[in-house]
């Protein structure tokens, strides 16, 4: 039994946290902090959680928590959450980081891609790219973990075996992403707004999503050093979890079906959390958030276009969980050495 | 361990039922039926089960069910279910039916709320009405429960305090019901086509809703006997999953907020899976179906109206897990004799 | 042509008095007054607009409206509208309100349903109440229109028929009302952020809700001077626009169809925007917003209850139409003398 | 004033044509045709026309519609479009045909993109392509217009200004779109079903769309002759009514926004239904079906990839409308040498 403490715990993936949190055999939540909501029952934000447990907030105090907890999930802003990872692995908590700040390797992306220097480089080696799926090992030993971005999630296992296949025209693979009203947290806003978040269809990110920079980096690894450009633009749609990602790549020699199942399966058959669906008959043929939504699964699949030598592929997440909170757990279950499946192997909700 | 079959288990409540008893300790799945779907794995139908279950749909065989299973879970049309249900307890079945066909106990109200008369009277004394909070004792040994009806389960839950009040006019109480598309199960027609299933408040049950009966019956016995009188409305509102029901009661004496909550806490306080929601702060003041969406859970709340001398009742459930689905494995788990929060003791996915 | 000013026209009500005006033959829009928005084109903020009005955004300057305009329409905040009022009709210029500020006769009313006493109760009987169908003479020659609330003409129309019966019970009337998110307007708040409006039935105003007092006031107009009691619970449910109020009254006498007919006929048979829907077969039986949204029309119906004695009536209005800037240039044609239905003759845009 | 008929009404799109049409100062409306409900008023199927048309459906008689009408809109089903139109080209009817019948220029592209021989291939060539933006001349000499399919009426105007930098890849534009459920037509079945098609993104049609025909037969005339290959992926989202198609085109050379700004002022600036929109400021930066639904204006916008040398171009409409009915009116009023805003310049209803 692990001491475990969520900092930044009344948000959306917060709430996720929790839920998965006080179910699992081997965690136990002893700090949720929440400046807003310190004093409060956690029930009172997250009322789903109403007697199931008596959990309340606390104002986020870290050297508190370095007494305390063994592991740190850290729900801060993208900015915020470097130096507070730093005191905490200072202090020998291992650290599951929920923001980017972690995410790329190379400092330089920093600037480019989020506006700021990075303050504490010297950790970015430190750090691993939480996806089990492609760093599994190293996540075990990790002490601090830097979980992936929604959208990157979806993006880089969707896109993988395209990558894999040698086939697609590297440079110019675009990522289609469409999200629910989730994804951007609990910060109210006119965008947010529910009159004007419903029946639409924004492309709120056309070009330049910083979720980019994390596709790039995990999908050249997969391109025997070749650089990978994504040509990404996110699109908000009218639900309020689920992506899904559109990955169109272009091809450099005709593909067929066998080969393309042949690395799916070899990526993904023994995946815990990873579905290849692609089906022949039936309302079910590709991936859809609809069908992962409440659950830790990320499904994937592809059409091949003869028309137009291309190769779409398809990748669903719901974005609170394989995107957020239940893929931190994912990589707590792997730090803690327990079934990666512990607390979050349930399915989707469906149909919701 | 406990062998269970699922007769219609290729409907949303099916589904619901699958998802539980797969992950239920107790219960080993042998059979889940499906004329439609026979020999088509389970995940095809139902899209969030893939890589968690390895059943296919057979022909329903009440024959060799009854060879085979110890327990039935009966998922068939109203009016198709009872003889079924009658050759399975002539095997030695214990069945949890969860069409209307056991739910009366008057033989008359067949007639009056269904339009048929009823072919096995003698088993409606057998039968147990499945509402674990007001027939716990009875369901542990029952051979026959009869499964509540969606909206009755909501509307009894949150209108009994209302009742057990003494002090509303009893043969005038509105039951306003809100419900999600999914309470209407996986039978397409126009009612449920997309674009005329969206952005509607429709009325498509004015008055004369069949679950009124079993409401009536089951209120009246916390009336000492008298009769109550439901008016009920059913709409159909744009949401998938969830029922509110809105009760109101007109008072024949003034009655204050203390002398409610005791009669709440008295009725609800240790039940697993009802809730008092009656907040004073935040955005979570009274039952919303948004909250129990994915669980167990029933939420009830009230208000009193001095204006108009009445008492509002809110009742929130998931249609097809406290509607349906989950309540029949609470039944289950008293059944045999489990805690009664086996397997469906999950939270809420929210926000949803 | 008339001159015309909106003041407070960046709100969802502001843009569809916009959308109306700017084709209105007799009607040219000189001012549009917005604080937060002045100097910017309107269709920037109203982007359906683009392409088809050069206006922009000023700052509200009610003396130069005094100057420019002969008529007003007023779409300020409940309270602040009053003075604004009373300086435009002293400079003789006739208004349109769309507050509350005016809609209630008796004084008294201010304090108990609104907290606040009046700053100019005097003008309160110069007001009339912008009904058309139940105060049309008076608005002809009206300098101060209260334009009627968005629930309130809903159930007002809809309850009007059940209350001319004289076999109510008049002091028990449920006014049970759904409502779509743009009700509450532009101003952002957590409980109209998307992820929480989504998928929910909140029972927002569950007793006391401000419409109350005028659907009383209107409603025992129609009563031979018996005071009526509203007993109103109000339901956001997830929907941008529209508005249902399921009525649930209760007979103190048999009371069958064709009697019911004969009252909806004479009431409305030659009212332009009010709708009798009591069909007998298709899906569209009775009332329901989605089949009047984006038009000016109140679509009303009932159904009997032999069981529980009771009558439901229904009433269903786009709320920012019928409920806001369609009644009110409702109001204005009567007011110029025109055809009742000019520039707001359109059907409601379906299936949305 | 003509005489029209309307063969297919029963749908939504015609229930689009009958809203405008029933308004249209040059169109008298005749015929109605709807084998289904023949005999039923208009308004008992579209019941927002209630006490607006006293219309009512009729069998669909070609040889008496040939008497009556000059004009018929032909809303059959493809490939049971083109014998009837036949038929009334020989009456001497000009036709407006909503299928795909006549779209195709190349007999050969119907067995490849629909699976069919074209009975009638001498009239392709008779045909006018029903895109007013870039065959207003054609269109209105014509007897017989073949109105566009509505993702295709989005893609050719919004990724014609690509085409013309004459500056992207040709060989591979992606036109990944998002549409609402009623371009699916009021024909029921699992995949519309309102629990199956709710918080969804489903690709539908994820390669090998029949409108991939059209798009890159009419966007090759804008291509110097060169061929145009468009890789089209189709997403059913959750709502009603809108498209939006997301262009992904390459760049063989940089291209500036000025560049970009004058090929569309130029294409786009005088055209009364295609605006530009792409804003520095404010909530609605680029185009949006949100923001065109309930009218007849298709939303144009781009934004520059510097990252993945990429031109991503925005298009949206309404279906029903620029994709549909408002498209067939316009052809209409170009036929008949009206405005070509006649009865459509209507703007949409927002918030909807």
């Amino acid at each position: 039994m692990k001491n475990v403490g969520i900092i930044g715990a009344s948000g959306y993936t917060g709430g996720e946290l929790l839920r998965i949190l006080i179910n699992h055999p081997d965690a136990d939540v002893k700090v949720a902090t929440s400046r807003e909501n310190a004093g409060e029952p956690v029930f009172r934000i997250h009322p789903q959680l109403r007697k199931l447990t008596e959990l309340e907030f606390v104002e986020p105090d870290v050297e508190k928590i370095v007494q305390t907890c063994e592991f740190v999930f850290l729900g801060l802003p993208h900015g915020s959450s470097a130096p507070v990872a730093k005191r905490l692995l200072e202090g020998g908590v291992r650290v599951i980081d929920l923001s980017a700040d972690f995410r790329l390797k190379n400092k330089d992306d920093y600037p480019k891609w989020y506006g700021w220097e990075h303050p504490c480089p010297e950790l970015l080696q430190v750090a691993v790219f939480g996806l089990p799926e492609f760093h599994r090992e190293e996540i075990k030993g990790a002490k601090l973990v830097a979980n992936p971005g929604c959208i990157a999630t979806a993006s880089i296992l969707s896109l993988a075996p395209a990558v894999k296949t040698g086939a697609v025209e590297k440079n110019r693979i675009v990522a289609d992403a469409k999200i629910g009203s989730s994804g951007a947290g609990t910060s109210v806003s006119m965008s947010s707004h529910h009159p004007e978040h419903s029946n639409l269809v924004r492309a709120y990110k056309p070009v330049m999503h910083r979720h980019t920079a994390e596709v790039e980096q995990e999908l050249s690894l997969k391109a025997n050093g070749e650089k990978v450009i994504i040509a990404m633009t996110a699109h908000a749609v009218d639900m309020v979890r689920g992506i899904m990602v559109t990955g169109h790549s272009f091809l450099t020699r005709e593909v067929k079906s066998p080969e393309l199942w042949k690395i799916y399966r070899e990526l993904y058959q023994k995946e815990p959390f990873v579905r290849i669906v692609k089906e022949q008959k039936g309302l079910h043929l590709l991936p859809d958030p609809k069908n992962v939504v409440g659950s830790n699964f990320c499904d994937v699949g592809f059409e091949i276009d003869p028309h137009a030598s291309r190769l779409v592929t398809f990748g669903a997440i719901d974005n609170l969980l394989k995107g957020a909170a239940g893929q931190a757990v994912q990589n707590f279950n792997l730090m803690i050495g327990v079934d990666e499946r512990t607390a979050i192997g349930f399915a989707g909700v469906r149909p919701i």
